[in-house]
C-alpha cells in the first residue's frame, strides 16, 4: 500500500549531545564559562514588548550597524543570521553552485559537509598534514569554493594571515569562507583583506567570545557585492529569521567591548594555565588560539579518560572518528571547573 | 574571465515591505494591534541572561510541552520552528518528495510556490472558484501532498472541518498541510482531526493571534511519527534555531489564555464592525473568519483607492496579481485605526 511514509526525507537520525540535567561540570561544547555582557542584562529589562506584535526588521540594520562600526565598515559589508550555522549554510547556498567541487579540510567542522549535502554541492576534502596543520598548496587546483576554520575545530590550530593571503591569491575566480568562530581567542581575524579580496567571507559567532550561544546570532562580513548576493538569497524565500529580542541583545553585546576584552583576556589565560598542568600529566596540547584544548595522552586511551571523567561528572568531547578517535576537546571553563579538571584527571592518571 | 560571480544562485530580486519610519497607520501586514500578553513583559523582566552564555534547548521541550498541554497533545505531537515559515519550509523538505506534484490554490499564501521551487518540489495550483472557494473535487487527483491555509490567504475564506475531513479522506497517501495562521479569529482548528489522520499536519503561528510576530514563533502538530520526521531532518542539519528568549516568551502567552481570548474578542468586534461600514461606503467584503477583510469597491478601482489612502499614510495592501488585482486586504487595527481608515474612505469615494 502506498504511504506518505515513502516520501519522507531520509537522513542520518541524529543523536542529542549530552545535555544532563543534573548539574555537571560542562566542558564539552565550547560555551564560554563567564555571563554575557550585563549590559545585555540591562537592555533586555527595558525591552518593549509591545513592539513584538509587529515583524522584526527583516534588514536586521540595528545589528548590522552597530557590527558594521564595531569593525570598520559599513551595514552593507554585513550579513546576520541565526547562528554561523544559519550564515554559512545561506552562503554555501548563495555562492557554491559550481560542477566543481568545493574545497575543506578533512578534520574540520562536521556540519560543512552536511550542509554540502543539504544543497547538493559536491566537496572534496583535503588531508591536513600529521600535525594537523592545513596544507595550502592541497587548496591550489581548480575548485568550486573553498570553507575551513580559523582557528580550524577541533584541532584549534591557527593559521596566520599570510596563509589566508596565499590561499586567496591561488583562488580569485570562486568564494573563500573563513570561518572564524574561534578567532576572537588568539588568532588575528581575515577581516581586513575582505577590502582587498571580493571573493573573501568572514564568518563570525555571538556564541562563543560574546557568550551568547542561546541567542543565536551570527554574521558574515565581505565585500557589499557579496553580501547583496546572500541577503537576496535570503530574502528571496524566508526575510523574517531575527527576531527582536536577539537583534537588541545582539547589540548591546557588542558596545559593551570592555567586558568583552575582559572575559576573553581571562579564558586565554585559564587556557595557557590549563595546557601547562595538562602537559605536567603527560598530555600533549595543540598550539591552540581557541577556547578548547585539543590534547591527547602520552600513555591512555582518550576514550577511556572521556568514559572516567563522565563518570565523575566532568564532560569533555570525544569524537570517534578517524586520525582524531585518541583526542580530546576540552572547553576552557572558569578557573574553578578547571581546577576541578585537574584533579580528577590526577585521580584517573 | 572566470569569476564567482558567475556561480552566485539567481533569485528573483525581492522588493522590502513599506516599512516607512514616520508614524502611519499600518494595517498592510495583519500584525495583531494590542501587545502580547503582559506576562511576557513579566518574564522578559526576570530572564537569566547568564543562561545566554549556554545553547538553548535543541529539543525545544518548554515550549513544546506548554503547547501540548494547551492543546491536549504530548509534546512529541508538537514541531516549533522560526515562524510558521520555518515550519513549512522544513514540512515540504521533509514530506513533499514525492515525482507527483503537490497541489495548493492558485490564490493563498505566496511563499508555497518559493518553498516548492527552494526544495526543487513539483507543484500544479488548483484554481479556486469566482468567489474564491475552494474546490475540493480538484484535489482528489493523485499528488504529492497538499497545502492549504484555512482560513485562506489573502480571501479570509475560511471552510467548515468536514471540507478538511473530505479532502484527507480523498487523499490518505500524502502529507496534508493546514496552514492555520489565522483559525483563532473564528474558524475551527483542524487540530483535533490529527488524532483520526496520521498524515495530517496542522501548522499555526504566534505572529497573528498572540500578538508576537516579532519574536518569530511557529509550529506545527501531527501524530508523533510526523513530528519524529520533522525533527530528524531539522537536526540532521541546523540544531539549534530557537532561542532561549523566544522559548520564553512563547510559552508565557500561551499560558496566558484569558488575556489571548479577550483580545481575539476586540479584534472580531472591529472586524464585524468595520465591515459594515465598508459595505456602507459600497465594498463588497468576502466572509473573513481572520484578521483581516478582503475587500473590493463596487465602482472604485482597488488600486486607486490603495494610492489614495497611503497618501493620507494609512497602509493596506493591493496584490497586482491577476483575478485578485481589484482587491484590498485591510487587517483589523485598533477601533481608534479604523475610524480613521473610514474617515478617509469618506474622503476619498
Amino acid at each position: 500500500m502506498k504511504t506518505w511514509r515513502d516520501k519522507v526525507r531520509k537522513v542520518v537520525p541524529y543523536v542529542p549531545g549530552e545535555q544532563p540535567k543534573r548539574k555537571v561540570i560542562k566542558l564539552n561544547t565550547n560555551e564560554n564559562p563567564y555571563p554575557p555582557s550585563p549590559k545585555v542584562k540591562e537592555a533586555i529589562m527595558e525591552f518593549d514588548t509591545e513592539c513584538l506584535r509587529r515583524y522584526p526588521d527583516p534588514e536586521c540594520m540595528s545589528l548590522r550597524s552597530v557590527l558594521a562600526n564595531y569593525y570598520g565598515f559599513e551595514p552593507e559589508n554585513v550579513f546576520v543570521g541565526v547562528g554561523s550555522d544559519d550564515v554559512i549554510s545561506m552562503a554555501f547556498m548563495t555562492f557554491f553552485n559550481s560542477d566543481r567541487p568545493i574545497l575543506f579540510p578533512d578534520i574540520t567542522y562536521s556540519f560543512y559537509s552536511v550542509w554540502a549535502d543539504l544543497h547538493k554541492v559536491k566537496y572534496e576534502t583535503v588531508a591536513v598534514d600529521d600535525n594537523f596543520r592545513i596544507k595550502k598548496e592541497d587548496f591550489y587546483k581548480e575548485n568550486g569554493g573553498i570553507i575551513f576554520p580559523n582557528p580550524n575545530a577541533p584541532t584549534a590550530i591557527y593559521e596566520p594571515l599570510e596563509f589566508v593571503r596565499d590561499l586567496l591569491d591561488h583562488n580569485r575566480d570562486v568564494v573563500v569562507i573563513v570561518d572564524e568562530a574561534y578567532i576572537d581567542f588568539g588568532g588575528q581575524s581575515a577581516l581586513e583583506l575582505t577590502r582587498e579580496y571580493d571573493n573573501l567571507l568572514v564568518v563570525q559567532t555571538f556564541s562563543k567570545s560574546r557568550s551568547m550561544a542561546g541567542m543565536r546570532i551570527g554574521y558574515a562580513i565581505g565585500n557589499q557585492e557579496l553580501i547583496k548576493a546572500m541577503n537576496d538569497v535570503k530574502f528571496s524565500f524566508n526575510s523574517y529569521t531575527m527576531n527582536q529580542s536577539a537583534l537588541l541583545m545582539g547589540c548591546e553585546a557588542v558596545k559593551d567591548d570592555e567586558y568583552f576584552k575582559k572575559t576573553i583576556k581571562e579564558i586565554v589565560a585559564t587556557r595557557e594555565k590549563t595546557k601547562e598542568r595538562l602537559t605536567a600529566l603527560g598530555f600533549e596540547c595543540t598550539n591552540s588560539k581557541a577556547n578548547f584544548l585539543f590534547a591527547t595522552h602520552q600513555t591512555r586511551k582518550a576514550k577511556d579518560i572521556f568514559e572516567l571523567l563522565k563518570s565523575k561528572d566532568i564532560f569533555v568531547r570525544y569524537f570517534n572518528l578517524p586520525r582524531i578517535d585518541n583526542y580530546l576537546r576540552i572547553t576552557i571553563g572558569t578557573e574553578e571547573e578547571m581546577d576541578a579538571l585537574i584533579k580528577a584527571l590526577l585521580q584517573i592518571l
